[in-house]
C-alpha cells in the first residue's frame, strides 16, 4: 500500500458527475431524435484502432504530432482514434458487398488528441458523427447541410444564431491551377497557408505566394471556366437553400478543413454571435477514403459536431438542455418499521414509470428532507403510519414546498400531468 | 499512399454495425429504466486514467498482465480502465464534501484488458457498474442484490433462470484464522486457491493446504464462535430475501471473486440452465476503497456485468432485444420531381415522431421497393403524382406485403397505434 492516492482524473479528461452527465445525455438525445427521424442509423466501435488506420489519411499534423499511439504486449501498433471518419470508411468499406447503398450512419464515440487542454480543446472529447455514402450528387451535400442546421434547430437555435459558410475542394484546386500550383505538395501548402491565413499578418500571407497570383482572387473574378464552373456550383446550391427558406448559408472560399482527405464541398458552422463568433463545426465530401481499403471508390459526405463547442453554443444563446439526475421522488420513512411498507410504495410507483428513493438509514424525518433537497429529488412524501392506514399521502414539491394530498393510487397518474 | 488498408479492427475488438449496436443499446436502456427507477444516477468517465489508480488495488494479476499501460508524450503513465470500481471510488473521494450519502450510481463504461480473445472474452467490454456508497449495513447489501435480480427479470428473466449466489470475506477471514492461516499473505494465497478449485484436482487443491484444516469444512460445521457469526448474518440475509418471495439467493462459501478490495458480502449471479451453467455476474462490498484517497472510509457495495455474458444470457433463455435500426418508412419517388413534394411529406411525418427516408437517387420504383425491403424498413409508400393529388397514400408494410390506403394526415396516427 503506498501514500494517499490523488482523485484528479487524467490531465486533459473530465469526469462526469450525474448532473453534468444528464445534460449532456439529454443532448445526445437531441441529436438522436433528429437523426433517426431522418433514417440516419447509430453505429459504435472501439477507441482502439491499428495505427495503420491514420497513417497517409488524417492530417500530418494530427498522426505526428497528437494521436496516442502506443504499441500493445502483442507487439501491435495501437492507436486511439483521434476522429471518426477513418473507422466509419473501414466499416463500410468491410461490409460494402451486403450494405444497402446509400448507407446514412451516425456515431457519437470519444475521441483523442493529445494536446495543450485549453477552452474547447481537451484530450478527450465525444464527436457527433453524421455520414452519408454513397451519393455523389449535390442533393447528398444539400441533405447534409440540412440536417446540420436541423441539429442546432432542434436545440432551439433560429437561422440568425449561426450561418453555415461553404466552399469546395474541387473549387480551391481549380483556382490553384489558374494560380500556378500545380503539384499536389504546392496545393496542399497553400490549402494550410489559407487555413492560417486569418492568424497571420497580410504581409506574410502575401510572400508565402512567392509573386503568384492568389487562388482567392482569381475565385473572387471567375474568369477561369473550370473556377466559374465550381463556383456556380456552390452558388446554385446556396440558391436551393434559399428556396426552402434556409437563408443562412452562404460561400465563403476561405473555408478551407483541415483533414486531407477532403475532396469536395467542405463547410463550416459558426456562431454569429458577435462575442462568441466562432466556428462550431464543420465538414465535407471526401470521395477517396473508403476506396483505399479495395473496391471501387464510395462517394461520402459527412460532418463532425464536438459536445463542448455544442455546449458552449447552446449555453451562450441560453438554449442548453435542463436535466435532473435525482430521483423524482423521495419516501422518507419515520420509523424503521415503515421501511418495508415504503419499499412496497415504491416498487408500486417504480412500475408506473417514477423513479423513487426510499430512506431506509434511519434519520429524523427533518434530515431526510433536507437530504432530499440536497440531493435534488423534485418531491418528497412522508410514509408513517398515519399513511399507510388512510392511504394518502402529501407529495410535497421540494422547490416550492407546495404540498398535495393524493390517494397513493393517485400518485403516478398526478406525476404524469 | 500505401498499399490496400485491412478492413479488420483492432484484435479483440468489436465493431458495432447499426442492427448489433440497436440491440446492444435496447438492453442497456431497459437496464437504465430499472436504475433510475431505483433513484440511480449515471455517471461517465474517461477510459484513460493514472496508472497509479490501479497499483495496490485491483487484482496482481489484471495489472501487471492484463492492463493496457503506456507512457504519453508528457512523460505520464496511463491505463486504459481494466474496470470501473477505482474510477468510482475516485470521483466520489474528490466530491465527498458535496454529495448527498448514500450515493446510488450506475455507469456502462467500456473497460479493456489485454488477453486471447476468447468466448466472451474480449480485450474490450461494456460493463454495466451500480455502485451504492455511504452505507455498511445489510440493507444496503440486500438493495443490491435486488436490484441485479430486478436487472434481469427486467428483461423477462424469471427466479428459476438463474441463481444468486452468496458468501463475505470477513466469513472467509474468519475461517481462515481458525484454520491457521494468519497473516493476509497466506489468506489472499488461499482466497487465490479457492477461486481455481473447480479447476483443478481434488489432491492438488488438499496438497496446497499443507497439513491445515480445509476453512471451507470450518464453515461447514460452524463450530468456531467468528465463523458461525458471519455464517448466521448471511443465512439472515437470505431469508428476508425468501420473505420478500426471492427463493433464487443461495449460500455458497466457494464464492470468492477475484479483486483484492473486497471486505465483505461477495456475491455471483450463475444462469441455471444445465447447458449453460456458467456465472453471468458478480460483485461484493469494498469498504476500504474510498477512504485510499485519503478522509474517513465510506462504506460501498456494488456489482459489474459484462455486455457479452448478458447478451449470452438473454439470447439461451430466448428474451435477447429485438431491435430495429432502419427507418420506419421509406419514400419512394417515381421520379424526379416527386422529391420536393416527398421531402416536404417527410418533414411532416418527422415532426409526428416518424423516421422516413425519401428516394432521390432516380431508380426505378420496383428497385426502389428492393431497396426498402434490403435496408430492413418496415413500410413502403409510393409518393408520385397521383398520391400528392388525392392527399392519399397506400402504406405498405414489407414483410407481409399487406397495403393500407391512408390520408396523408392519417399515417403518423395510424403508426402510433
Amino acid at each position: 500500500m503506498k501514500g494517499e492516492l490523488s482523485t484528479e482524473p487524467y490531465k486533459g479528461v473530465r469526469d462526469f458527475y450525474p448532473e453534468d452527465w444528464a445534460a449532456l445525455s439529454s443532448a445526445f438525445e437531441t441529436l438522436r431524435r433528429v437523426l433517426k427521424s431522418y433514417g440516419y442509423e447509430e453505429y459504435n466501435a472501439s477507441p482502439l484502432e491499428p495505427a495503420s488506420l491514420y497513417e497517409s489519411k488524417t492530417s500530418e499534423e494530427i498522426v505526428n504530432e497528437q494521436t496516442y499511439t502506443f504499441t500493445d504486449r502483442g507487439d501491435r501498433k495501437v492507436t486511439l482514434r483521434p476522429e471518426m471518419t477513418p473507422t466509419l470508411a473501414r466499416m463500410v468499406a468491410a461490409k460494402r458487398r451486403e450494405l444497402a447503398f446509400p448507407v446514412r450512419w451516425f456515431s457519437i464515440p470519444n475521441v483523442f488528441r493529445y494536446e495543450r487542454p485549453q477552452r474547447g480543446r481537451l484530450r478527450e472529447h465525444y464527436q457527433l458523427n453524421v455520414d452519408l455514402l454513397g451519393m455523389k450528387d449535390a442533393k447528398a451535400d444539400g441533405e447534409i447541410i440540412v440536417i446540420a442546421s436541423k441539429l442546432l434547430r432542434a436545440f432551439g437555435a433560429q437561422d440568425k444564431d449561426f450561418s453555415i459558410r461553404i466552399s469546395s475542394r474541387s473549387l480551391l484546386d481549380a483556382a490553384c491551377n489558374a494560380a500556378g500550383f500545380r503539384s499536389s505538395e504546392e496545393k496542399d501548402s497553400y490549402r494550410r497557408l489559407l487555413d492560417r491565413k486569418a492568424k497571420m499578418p497580410k504581409e506574410e500571407f502575401e510572400a508565402a505566394l512567392e509573386g503568384r497570383p492568389d487562388p482567392l482572387s482569381l475565385i473572387e473574378s471567375a474568369d477561369d471556366a473550370e473556377i466559374a464552373k465550381e463556383k456556380d456550383a456552390l452558388l446554385s446550391l446556396i440558391e436551393a437553400f434559399n428556396a426552402r427558406s434556409m437563408t443562412n448559408v452562404v460561400f465563403d472560399p476561405e473555408i478551407v478543413r483541415g483533414f486531407d482527405y477532403y475532396t469536395g464541398l467542405v463547410f463550416e458552422v459558426f456562431d454569429t454571435n458577435p462575442e462568441n463568433s466562432r466556428s462550431l463545426f464543420g465538414g465535407g465530401r471526401y470521395d477517396n477514403l473508403v476506396g483505399m481499403f479495395g473496391g471501387d471508390a464510395i462517394p461520402a459526405i459527412g460532418f463532425g459536431m464536438g459536445d463542448v463547442t455544442l455546449m458552449d453554443f447552446l449555453t451562450t444563446h441560453g438554449i442548453a438542455p435542463v436535466a435532473k439526475s435525482a430521483a423524482t421522488i423521495y419516501i422518507g420513512t419515520p420509523s424503521e418499521e415503515d421501511i418495508a411498507p415504503a419499499q412496497t410504495l415504491a416498487d408500486t410507483l417504480r412500475d408506473g414509470g417514477v423513479s423513487v428513493i426510499v430512506h431506509v438509514g434511519g434519520k429524523s424525518l427533518g434530515d431526510q428532507i433536507r437530504e432530499a433537497d440536497k440531493r435534488g429529488n423534485t418531491y418528497f412524501i412522508a410514509y408513517g403510519k398515519d399513511e399507510q392506514s388512510s392511504g394518502e399521502v402529501r407529495l410535497k414539491e421540494l422547490e416550492s414546498g407546495e404540498e398535495t394530498t393524493l390517494p397513493i393510487s393517485g400518485v403516478a397518474a398526478h406525476l404524469a400531468k
